[in-house]
């Protein structure tokens, strides 16, 4: 046991500015972290000690299935010696000895864990923290992809890329042993552990097959997690998982072409290419991205689901008429606005790489749908006007209570490794008030099929309009036709009494404390398109 | 009778340089057109006058039908009245006026009425030199138009815009005697009049509904031919055709919408645009055209016909690979393309106005075509290799006699009043090097199914090959792509065997002695995109 020197931390602070003044650390206050570390490595009464079985460093133990602690998420970890203790997951093992820890000692020991240093090297998992590899393997589909034709999102799209965990409540995935992986997703899916948060992974596991959970945990087991173990991979299942579009309530008349039939050719590398900006848009087109969205943050299942704005039934409506700037529009302008809007930066010139790799991704989605016509699925749903009105108070309950485990209780979405997970709601990594999202209805139309995310359809109309209200009720980046008076760009472009801009809420204007549009354009992204742009 | 005084004309110099050096003109040697003047205005023999019908100018008498004569081609009214003489054309005024003049006398009074200034003006047609218009009027929309769903091409194809008249072979229309319009296209169709060169004017007129030959004559009649006799316009049908796609050997899959279903409103304005500038390129696209070319001389009827490069077709198959350029070429790529060589112009910046207005014309044109489909009827239809190797000489005997008669013996195509009515087949108004149809191959498949114009699929498989050959082994404008060296250029561009760029053809390199790619780009232009392009 390596000795470490601690400064006097909050849990002890609190304590002590209630009595009298100290000056230094009171030598019998062990700070949760020692007192966690003595119950991890020498047990507690009827408690083993956690090394016996996770590992020295908490590395865990493969060969028997044992996962790792380490870097875990400190609530996490707590929640899950609580759900040992009272029944919500079940193991003979861990069962008796979570119901040995008070309430002080599961904090204690849940602390040491989460501070130990992850048993994986994110830079050995760099390839999936900014691809998302698919090829070759059903697990590899599943972990980057999902099988949203079984309502089934990617797991990283909640465990962040490479499953390296994201946040108190979403754990590392990557690393763990297959046997412990695939036993998880299978009490989940017998209803033999408890749904957990927001009921998400048990709705999930419900939703995946025997052979699905198999891959997935063969994959995650296999990840490079170190230098050290890149031969200990374990080899993936080659059936490949081919991705088509979800079953929605309203099932869309048009279908694309299967996720992975991207083709081999001189047409497929840029076709793949559209796919990956539209994946991970500020690595591959940084220079035309200032917030940290994906095109994917809002066109689920790589823009291929219904409902969420498809990029197939988009494909087909171009060139069109706008009245938001009052003359047609090609595909490739159509395209600048996202970027100008949504990602709050700055338009590809329309002969640029960026726009032509994404017009050949849209183009390709599109194969065999009719030129010019409205499919069903198109855009997001309209939802009719709610019973009663929008309204913050009953919208932000809603947001507390369904979206602040992903999205953050501030709204600004969680990050991992500079990689964002959850896209920002509001705030300057947020989409900008010129933004199509910043629209109540149009927000409430895609919050309603799509979130939470693989649950659509489960909040009512009205918390859809309501914690859609919530939302757009917030700051965010200012508008980029802002003409230097939040009255005159209320009055020119934002009549609609389903935008907020310009409104008084919470005592302030919106629009009037956004940051500039445009932020700070990456320019550093990986393999991003050369200056000419 | 004016007193006029002509110079010795080369009528008589031939004859003059055969004896002693004269100084000044013969008194014996009246020029024909004194002489045939002498016979319009007294006639000869049993041969009335011809003013007695026609008018003292030549200007027709339209209360009784009969034709104007003033400003016709001199060899146009020579074949009258041989076919009045031979019987070739039935009317009992003109049969026996016709036999009582001999050759030399019809080349004489043909001579006279051919220099008269023609009974319009050509200003007062100027919406018809420039636009092609249409509405509302069934007479309007084949005169323009035409009906290709029925092989029958515009009439302004031939006769040139305002149907002025173009050239010795095709006469002015404009201004004739609805009566006698009439008269002659029923004399056609119901072969009591000579089909006349090509068997154009007899095949034409035999496709025609007895209602299309009424409303195209009573438009031709209505036309503002001078500032005085705007009142005089004959009400035109106001019945409209829908123009459908052309039925052709092989029917198409696929049928446009109708022509006349532009919407009237913003969108349909820009594709309205988009259908002018396909028409009248140089007018309204006109700092992008290096020749006379226009878009729809390569794909007939307004880009709508199956087997001429239909835009309905090649729009649903953009973006795509293209070996020509090693890369993904979008649709705005493309078309800047067919201006860059068809056109030998500029190319259009992927966002100008010229772009957006193509695109939306196109993809109005492909409404409800499947997206990423090879539709029948798509670009030109692949002849098989012909039986025996294409030929110059005999080509050039195909070309004499099917086409020489619109594009010239020399290629040069015909213009009437700066308008381009038959496109240059070679030369420096026509498409340069590196244009698709300066392969043999490609021209022999789009020869074999539209020429001659209205007559497709006339010609053998050989006749078409042949006449391919012998248009491409003309010189034209320079490759955009030439590289200082015509070896060099040839060996990176030109491998094809259907492609005779830098072939020695009778003792010349080709394209050695072309001018040089990108021609004189027009700006003055009506309507033309401002410069910001």
């Amino acid at each position: 046991m390596a000795l470490r020197f601690y400064f006097c931390g909050p849990w002890v602070s609190g304590f002590l500015f209630s009595g009298a003044l100290f000056l230094g650390c009171p030598a019998w206050a062990d700070s949760p972290t020692e007192q966690g570390e003595k119950i991890a490595l020498s047990g507690s009464g009827a408690a083993l000690a956690c090394v016996t079985c996770h590992g020295e460093k908490g590395e865990g133990m493969a060969a028997a299935g044992f996962p790792h602690l380490a870097g875990q998420g400190a609530g996490y970890l707590a929640l899950q010696l609580q759900g040992f203790a009272q029944g919500e997951r079940s193991n003979p093992i861990m069962e008796p000895i979570a119901k040995a820890l008070n309430a002080k000692q599961i904090r204690a020991v849940s602390a040491y864990y989460s501070q130990l240093p992850a048993p994986f090297d994110i830079k050995a998992l760099s390839a999936h923290l900014d691809t998302y590899p698919t090829k070759g393997s059903m697990g590899a589909w599943l972990a980057n992809r999902g099988d949203w034709g079984n309502n089934i999102p990617a797991c990283i799209q909640c465990h962040g890329p490479g499953g390296v965990g994201v946040g108190e409540s979403f754990p590392a995935i990557v690393g763990l042993p297959p046997k412990y992986t695939r036993e998880q997703l299978l009490a989940w899916k017998e209803k033999k552990r408890a749904a957990g948060p927001l009921t998400l992974m048990g709705d999930i596991a419900g939703r995946l097959s025997d052979t699905q959970i198999t891959a997935v945990a063969d994959y995650f087991a296999s990840l490079p997690v170190s230098a050290q173990n890149h031969s200990a991979q374990v080899a993936s299942s080659n059936a490949t998982v081919r991705s088509k579009t979800a079953a929605t309530a309203s099932a869309p008349d048009f279908t694309p072409p299967d996720a992975d039939a991207i083709p081999d050719d001189e047409f497929g590398k840029v076709v793949q290419r559209g796919q990956d900006i539209f994946l991970k848009t500020g690595t591959y087109a940084g220079q035309f991205v200032g917030n940290t969205m994906n095109c994917v943050n809002c066109h689920i299942d790589a823009g291929r689901r219904a409902n969420a704005s498809p990029l197939w039934a988009a494909y087909v409506l171009y060139p069109a008429y706008r009245t938001k700037n009052n003359h047609v529009n090609t595909l490739a302008e159509r395209i600048q606005g996202c970027f100008q809007y949504s990602m709050n930066g700055a338009k590809p010139p329309a002969d640029s790489d960026t726009i032509v790799a994404l017009e050949s991704y849209m183009y390709w989605l599109a194969q065999g749908a009719p030129t010019g016509v409205k499919l069903e699925g198109q855009g997001y749903k309209r939802l009719s006007e709610p019973t009663q009105k929008a309204d913050y108070i009953r919208g932000q309950q809603v947001f507390q209570q369904e979206c602040a485990l992903c999205h953050g209780a501030d709204g600004a979405g969680q990050s991992v490794s500079g990689n964002m997970v959850f896209p920002a709601l509001w705030g300057d990594q947020s989409y900008n008030w010129g933004a199509g999202m910043h629209s109540i209805a149009t927000a409430a139309a895609f919050i309603k099929a799509n979130m939470p995310l693989g649950n659509g359809n489960t909040l009512s109309d009205q918390q859809a309009w309501d914690v859609a209200y919530y939302m757009n009720a917030q700051e965010r980046p200012q508008d980029p036709r802002f003409n230097g008076s939040v009255e005159e760009t209320q009055k020119k472009f934002h009549n609609a009494k389903t935008d907020l801009y310009g409104q008084i809420i919470n005592g302030k204007v919106l629009g009037a404390q956004s940051t500039p549009a445009g932020g700070a354009i990456r320019v550093n992204g990986l393999n991003s398109e050369p200056s000419k742009d």
